[in-house]
């Protein structure tokens, strides 16, 4: 089997660490499988390069920024290939200039355009472990670009693809998908498999164990992947993969993004283009807004609910108020220390109960709905954030009986 | 003037010193200059770098080492850059592979081969300062090389030659180039300018200001090389060009090396290929053999003299000892402690008095010779390390009155 694995900083954060990952691999290798591994840069190292940087340029420009993030995942590298050889195992580590990981050149957050895998297979054809930096590409300059924060699973998920891996694993500080916080839902039970479109849902919402645009990858080019703990090896993860098996769990899990603040513009005027003019405003002020919902029309005029991340509600309710004129409505009024919370599982909306079901439960709990919105396989509500974890155990436990796996 | 710049890891060890050298980078750009800037990693990178490479693998492969410590340059540049765009001028950080320094495969000892200037020359015409990673080159599997301990001098002077600079400047904790160790010897004075040669025989002697492999290339190629104060930049410092106006130069300068060892072979056959034998058998031990000293055949056997640094001297011993019998002698003798003592000018062994005023001088204070040895430009002797610093000051004396400059 060809094997790519990949590592996040904290499970490579030390010389023990290291090692410790370094003999998972090489096993993985004594079994007979062909392993590439991708590495991010060791513990804090990213935040104190950042700080290295500060320290000469309160506003770092972005080009420098990438040539001196790199090094992180090229320390990583060169670290575990040195580990890998005191086991007595052949290891070569490549950074994305050495591989041909093509990039865009958008300095700091670059996407990937393509990979030239040439090296790797050669590497792999003479018996060598492929340790190769994650989060970063090289332009059509020759310049490094990094990838963006998390941005090591999406390497690891394009090698999986290009290479034509056979599973792709991804190693951190979780073991895997959880129904619902197990801090916090104490029934919480991990999933042994999750379709990607679930799991593009469960991260969106603030289930943060897996970037994002690795998962729209994965997706895109079939690229089974595992969701593993670095720390604890012998547990079995999570599974990613295409939902055809997937579709009769109704209920796959459970999120609660927090922070979040409520806004409604009361009274606007009932014209074509009044709602892209209210967002595009705030999107020039690079406000990302969530939750859109917009009440039919009665009479001449409508409202506008959305939702924001806290840190965005004073530019956003300063856009609002400078615009007033220009936009046309009555008033703003807002709500702060909301919660989103959703769950996910496909076949959510077809199947009529399920969102009866979350609001039943909502309401034996006591807990008030600000908002309600639907996708195929999400149901989000808006409520009070201090209620939060006490929905969620009484959703959890609502659905406890239905769940499969 | 387009002016290379090389500042070593002292210079830029933190954000301070980082700052502090970009103002007078900026300052010589703003003077109409176009500026390429050569920089070693800073302060203790390389070791710490090292340390932890040796946490994973006590003996690291030096493929790896390499792809490890390169990453310490290219911080040092990338913070520059910044630094430097913080004073409001442009700048633009380069990494051997980005700028095409080709380098042999020998990693952790790699030669340029040959540098590719376009992407400087580029850089350059469009006004910005370049910052280039020192130490470091790809080879032709796209491999990081590095180009051995202070190879950064190597660096700046290939880019001057290549660049064809019309100035080399090598910025380090010394100011220049003194006609004796200022600390040991009270009345040493720098000297404003040296020959390439007169530069290579102190530095082979132990005054380690500039690395040895770049001072021949300078010389090969003519580059104009200025030894500067990397802390006082207003302080004058030595040049080191084309001798012909040195050569009145009867004293340049004055050097010891210490932890010096003596090694006498008694009773060797006089016979062809004994000394090729001897120090075959050496150098397979990788001992470096320094002074060699051979007496004229006396019937039927000979003694050969040389000097080895102290740390080999059991290892010497050992070598001669297990193949006694093979090289065919009577006896070793030893003597440890000793220290070389040169001095250092152009012409001076076709100036008969030179080596008598050191001999003189010598005696004068009381200090037996061991060796003696001299070539054209240099006079060595071998001595009970003890006095070295006694005879420094009793030489330099000797000399004052004819020394010019």
């Amino acid at each position: 089997m060809l094997i790519v694995q990949k590592y996040g900083g904290t499970s490579v954060a030390n010389a023990e660490r290291i090692l410790c990952v370094a003999e998972h691999i090489v096993a993985s290798y004594r079994a007979g499988n062909k392993m590439v591994v991708v590495l991010s840069a060791q513990g804090d190292t990213t935040d104190e390069l950042i700080a290295k940087a500060q320290e000469v340029n309160p506003e770092p420009g972005k080009r420098e920024l990438d040539m001196l993030l790199a090094t992180g995942e090229q320390q990583a590298v060169a670290l575990m290939a040195l580990a890998i050889h005191r086991l007595g195992a052949p290891a070569l580590s490549l950074n994305a200039v050495q591989v041909g990981i093509e990039a865009t050149s958008l300095y700091g957050n670059a996407r990937i355009k393509r990979i030239r895998p040439e090296r790797i297979t050669r590497a792999l054809e003479l018996n060598n472990i492929v340790i190769v930096a994650g989060f970063q590409g090289v332009n059509r300059y020759g310049d490094v670009t990094t990838l963006g924060r998390g941005a090591s699973d999406t390497t690891a998920v394009a090698l999986s693809a290009v290479l034509g891996a056979d599973l792709c694993e991804i190693y951190s500080d979780v073991d895997g998908i959880y129904t619902a916080d197990p801090r916090i839902v104490h029934g919480a039970r991990k999933l042994a498999s999750i379709s990607y479109d679930e799991m593009l849902e469960l991260a969106s919402m603030g289930a943060q164990v897996l970037h994002n645009r690795a998962v729209e990858m994965a997706k895109r080019h079939r690229v089974k992947l595992v969701l593993r703990s670095a720390w604890y090896f012998d547990i079995e993860g999570t599974e990613i993969k295409e939902g055809s098996t997937m579709e009769k769990l109704l209920f796959s899990g459970l999120a609660i993004d927090r922070d979040v603040a409520r806004v409604s513009i009361m009274g606007l005027l009932d014209r074509p283009g009044v709602a892209y003019h209210v967002f595009s405003l705030l999107a020039t002020q690079k406000i990302s807004v969530d939750i859109i919902l917009q009440t039919a029309g009665s009479g001449k005029t409508k409202d506008i609910n959305f939702t924001v991340h806290q840190a965005d509600l004073d530019a956003t309710l300063k856009v609002l108020e400078t615009n007033k004129e220009a936009i046309g409505f009555d008033t703003v009024t807002f709500d702060t220390g909301m919660a989103k919370l959703s769950i996910i599982g496909a076949g959510m909306t077809t199947n009529f109960g399920v969102a009866s079901m979350m609001f039943e439960a909502l309401y034996e709990c006591g807990v008030n709905i600000s908002m309600i919105s639907t996708s195929e396989i999400k149901i989000t509500v808006v409520i009070d954030e201090k209620y939060a974890d006490n929905a969620a155990v009484c959703i959890h436990e609502k659905f406890a009986q239905i769940m499969n796996e």
